[in-house]
């Protein structure tokens, strides 16, 4: 392998710096005791606006619509859409089910009964992530989700967001964002209602108060900066491949963006090409870019997989073939003309998907998230009398005696 | 609602005591940056005994099977085998698939790579959930499996559990416990490989430390001490409620034990009964039990709901009927004849469950936690054509110009 540029970034995956977890332990323990004053309190330090009601009135969501093009409107529609149905796909393959004779065994899926969903505000506003989290839970059957948002300097939140809540048919919004945000959701207040589970990407802090209120309440992940890998070979177009990388540095200076190819003239051409970059981009590729030049495409996907990224472009030939010896990656895009943008705003896949090395034991945001598998038995007499010797073995094994008797108590009553 | 005894551990469900959350802490930042020193130097402290090596060698495990009755080897055998045939069900349902014709869209599942198994030992040895863990991940394709349980003051390893280990085919195993066993398989050491996940329960130090580290490492949830809720109604023998709720209050102090009922005369039987108590179970019941006469199934129901535990007994009539209710449970047990320990031991299905209330937002252990669901996306120049206006007018909403770039960059060179 020729290392035209290293990533340095990918060292740095997955651990969070401690100050920021003492300042975010803070912010939720205020939450935590104070309720609304904490939020408000946190809203005017970080957001610099004193707000009169965190929550949004019906008014202020149906107005949203006013500032928005037609075109605007017509393309938050159609990614509804185009999630939705996907989101049907997916919760066709969650049926409950329950088979067996005398020890019947099964599994019932349950939706969640409320959700918190966090939308990035502030420097991008993030409708299409709006829907990407609420369009899997309506599918779902959740019936109350709530949405956090962080406000402007003004107390406004972004109309194409509203919008994007609007149409989903969302109705219960909160102009908050940060760790204030995620407590509100895990504990509750005088006037916002404890979630079961939040879903939704945002900034560090978010991020990190989603890590410590894992298992107070329900988290979907932890999503950190944005990654996109390209494989490529030969016949993938340069120009192409630039903007796969830059398309994702432009989310912020800590992306990562990586070629793994089998191809030296591509390598060069990317290598000189990055050198023309000016500002956070630059910044961004310095850190997080990275030009392997490997023997073979086997290689390129062996190195991917030990990455683990995000977003995976199989920008090479016959990537059906190729696709079967990927193990880690969040969306894996196949052939020259699957774009990352594609996924991100059009098709309906998901595009909350897991950073930082994550990918390699953790999923896509989707309809299973909004659901639970509960488990279902159901034994008859003949169950009982099949099952007992093991029971009754294990409970000598394990030293739980009682357990041992809660069956045998089942067998007596049988005998005539 | 008549309370006839209060469930006063309800109340504390869900916390970490700061001070354990401090010392188990500490302990994993040791393991980070001493290794297999650590871990030995904390299995002397805890376990009270000096290790030469912490892996198991092949002879070690091989003569198990000369400690067990047949008896024993049969019961353990039969439970895998049980466990196994739920799994081929469950993995039945996880097919790969994609769809769709000018853009094509799916997912693929993948099984995860290596996987840290945690398995109690000491007090009570629990082979079953060894196979609890192993079964669904050998099922779901895992190719690595590495155990952690901890030794005896001899240095032993429970022969159940190793003999449930070698039926599974599991061939790495390390006699460590506690926090740092789960800090040696998120971290790696000089001998331990890093694992992807970390899977099964463990003492409140072992449940602190996946907690901690979430996002780091996968983790499948935070089990804490077990609970059974049990609906019943005139027709279900008093006795067998009673051993019902005895049953889980074996495990330990902080177990939960709780009747919900239609009886005001099964109330006041258990509420005699359970006077007669002495010892431990006595103290797991003062704390851990509760009654509660109720006017109707439906309200107990809503009432288990809202408690969400992690066994629910449905000792009533058509238990069928009132399954469809029933919004939060780990495993639901219908009719008078099933048995929480028919599911802790004998049926298949998995006894690795949600407590502490999170089972209104997550799920027992199964098949679905050792794959990883990878999204895929295919498109075609039609495809492109579809899709890029919407992906362009996101672009310009979300203020990211260049992801209209990396799709309209595809578009120049399909023109003619």
């Amino acid at each position: 392998m020729k290392i035209w540029k290293e990533c340095k970034k990918l060292r740095e995956r997955r651990f969070f710096p401690e100050n920021l977890i003492k300042k975010t332990k803070e912010i939720i323990e205020e939450v935590k005791k104070e309720g609304d004053k904490a939020i408000k309190k946190f809203t005017q330090k970080f957001d610099g606006i004193e707000l009169n009601s965190l929550l949004l009135n019906k008014n202020e969501i149906e107005k949203s619509e006013k500032y928005l093009k037609e075109r605007e409107k017509w393309a938050i529609e159609s990614l509804k859409k185009r999630i939705e149905n996907f989101s049907i796909k997916e919760k066709e393959k969650l049926n409950s089910w329950m088979s067996g004779k005398d020890i019947r065994l099964g599994k019932t899926f349950v939706p969640l009964e409320r959700v918190g969903v966090y939308v990035p505000g502030g420097k991008f506003p993030l409708p299409s992530s709006l829907l990407m989290s609420c369009i899997p839970a309506k599918t779902a059957g959740v019936k109350e989700i709530a949405i956090a948002t962080p406000p402007d300097k003004k107390g406004n939140v972004n109309p194409a967001i509203l919008y994007a809540a609007k149409i989903s048919g969302i109705k219960e919004i909160y102009r908050m964002g940060g760790a204030q945000a995620i407590a509100s959701f895990a504990f509750g207040t005088e006037s916002i209602n404890r979630v079961e589970k939040i879903v939704g990407p945002g900034n560090i802090y978010v991020t990190i108060a989603k890590k410590l209120l894992f298992g107070e309440v329900g988290i979907d992940m932890l999503a950190g900066p944005s990654e996109v890998l390209v494989i490529a070979d030969e016949k993938m177009p340069e120009k192409w491949v630039k903007w796969d990388i830059l398309s994702q540095l432009e989310h912020g200076i800590d992306s990562i963006g990586i070629l793994i190819t089998t191809s030296s003239s591509l390598s060069s051409w990317i290598y000189k090409e990055m050198k023309n970059l000016k500002g956070d981009i630059k910044k961004a590729w310095e850190r997080g870019g990275g030009i392997y030049e490997v023997e073979s495409i086997e290689e390129a996907i062996d190195v991917a997989n030990k990455i683990s990224p995000e977003h995976l472009i199989l920008g090479i030939k016959n990537a059906k073939k190729w696709v079967k010896k990927v193990k880690n990656a969040g969306t894996i895009f196949l052939g020259y003309l699957s774009p990352v943008s594609a996924g991100d705003f059009g098709v309906g896949i998901n595009h909350i998907l897991p950073t930082g090395g994550n990918a390699s034991f953790s999923s896509s945001l989707g309809v299973r998230d909004f659901m639970k598998e509960i488990n279902m038995v159901e034994l008859n007499r003949k169950g009982i009398e099949k099952i007992s010797p093991i029971v009754k073995t294990f409970s000598k094994i394990e030293r739980l005696p009682i357990h041992g008797e809660e069956i045998s108590c089942r067998e007596e009553k049988m005998k005539p």
